[in-house]
């Protein structure tokens, strides 16, 4: 879909077959191989589409229901999609549903070219707050996690060894548009304690077997790296090593384990206790 | 599957076929209008269906899959079911897959009778915890929170308004087991405002709007419930003039909320922090 755009104005189409060839390669985003294929993804709602307009995200279609013909801030969108070289498909809601592959889907979604910080970009300095998460599994918690760095200021997220892929339909999803304001990088576990050599501040890593109360470490104001390791089987021991704490959140009950969204969530807001107030 | 059972002893059937109307009845448990009517619930793995044996749930039906015939673990389980007076299904791969709908099923699935809390047996005491959650939505979102009250030593979950179902299979999942170890109750909003007048404690919302930092409450040693709105649209008012205080975790960047399931983590650990050592 890239060849004869580039330079060229953008096109409105109206479009109703599911045979549609720009229908089908939009659909075949639900999968890795064509989203990979493609360096494209999907993300729903006008809200969306507009700030990763504003946030500098490229546009490469611009697909809305006919039901928002005349809708302004639709236009408006359209407008400047064209204006940026992208495409715009006017779609029926039978196309909608099978894009996004839900009832009732929103009225306007955008396919967006995919964006990774190379590690070797990312400096922290100050009390910058990352996070690295190894093999993270679930599509939910990814995007969770995303939205959660947003909320609490924290500057991006490392995705270290076989992950879950953010830019999937369901990870875009769950950040609720944090996808587009939160940096992402991903590496090998080497390129991770490699780059993790040089980082001015605090390695954390969260760990069962994490001798140190998560809540009595004083990180100074110098950068914080926190790391979490995958759903069922967390850190391994090389990225254990390679951390300079291993910190455990207390837990009652017989529970062995937190879901992994809500223990980054617990420690993020533990780590940036002092920098977030009402 | 009921009336042939009670007082007899349970049975060892090996199943093969998706048409045997014992999987059938199983497998219709996907949907709440089957699991209502048979007032039963599906959780899977071995581990978990031990631990509610453990805990007094009552089993209907034990499946495995011939796999682990031989398994002395499983075979424990078996003959407890039935002396239990439940029934025990040997059965084939593709009907696990078929039952469960996933790809590489547990060997063991247990269904099991449902069971709530009637919320006027609710009688909480001393540093007591409960959440209620008001028209809480989305499957993971329940489920993760069931998961953190058992985590964190909270005492319960109390559903408010139309709910999505704590008995789904996505549900159960995300609960890890914790669905056996947590009671959870369902009430009408004016159910909860009548229970609630007797309560003992502090009732705390989340709340957007709220001007209490989540940090700064001393909530003695009485009991609290952490009361949290819907996903979209957050408490309605008849719940937020019914809490003592509306509480508000601060947050930077773009992202207007937080998770669900996040938001109550980080609520919980914080009520819990006094209780909760390393
Ligand atoms: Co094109
Ligand atoms: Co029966």
């Amino acid at each position: 879909m890239s060849e004869h755009r580039t330079g060229a104005p953008g096109r409105v189409k109206e479009v109703t077959s599911l045979a549609n060839p720009l229908v089908k390669d939009i659909k075949a985003l639900a999968l890795k191989k064509f989203r990979d294929q493609q360096n494209a993804f999907m993300a729903e709602g006008l809200k969306l589409v507009i700030d990763a307009l504003d946030l500098g995200w490229t546009i490469k279609t611009l697909i809305f229901a006919k039901s928002a013909l005349g809708n302004q801030a639709v236009e408006k969108v359209a407008a400047r999609t064209v204006a940026l070289g992208g495409d715009v498909l006017e779609v029926s809601e039978k196309v909608l549903t099978a894009i996004t592959r839900r009832d009732n889907p929103q009225a306007v979604v955008g396919v967006f070219t995919q964006r990774f910080v190379p590690l070797k970009d990312i400096r922290p300095h100050s009390n910058d707050v990352w996070v690295a998460l190894d093999r993270v599994r679930d599509p939910g918690n990814l995007g969770t996690v995303i939205r959660t760095v947003d909320a609490v200021g924290a500057k991006g997220v490392i995705l270290v060894g076989e992950t879950t892929d953010p830019f999937s339909l369901e990870t875009v999803r769950a950040t609720m548009g944090s996808i587009f304001a939160v940096p992402v990088a991903k590496t090998t576990p080497e390129g991770f304690l490699a780059w993790r050599k040089d980082f001015p501040g605090t390695v954390a890593g969260t760990h069962l077997k994490g001798a140190v109360d998560y809540r009595s470490v004083d990180f100074g104001n110098r950068p914080v790296l926190l790391m979490m390791g995958n759903e069922q089987q967390g850190l391994p021991d090389n990225l254990a090593n390679g951390c300079d704490k291993l910190l455990r959140i207390p837990q009652a009950g017989r529970a062995d384990s937190l879901n992994l969204a809500v223990a980054t969530g617990v420690m993020l807001f533990e780590i940036r206790r002092n920098a977030l107030k009402l």
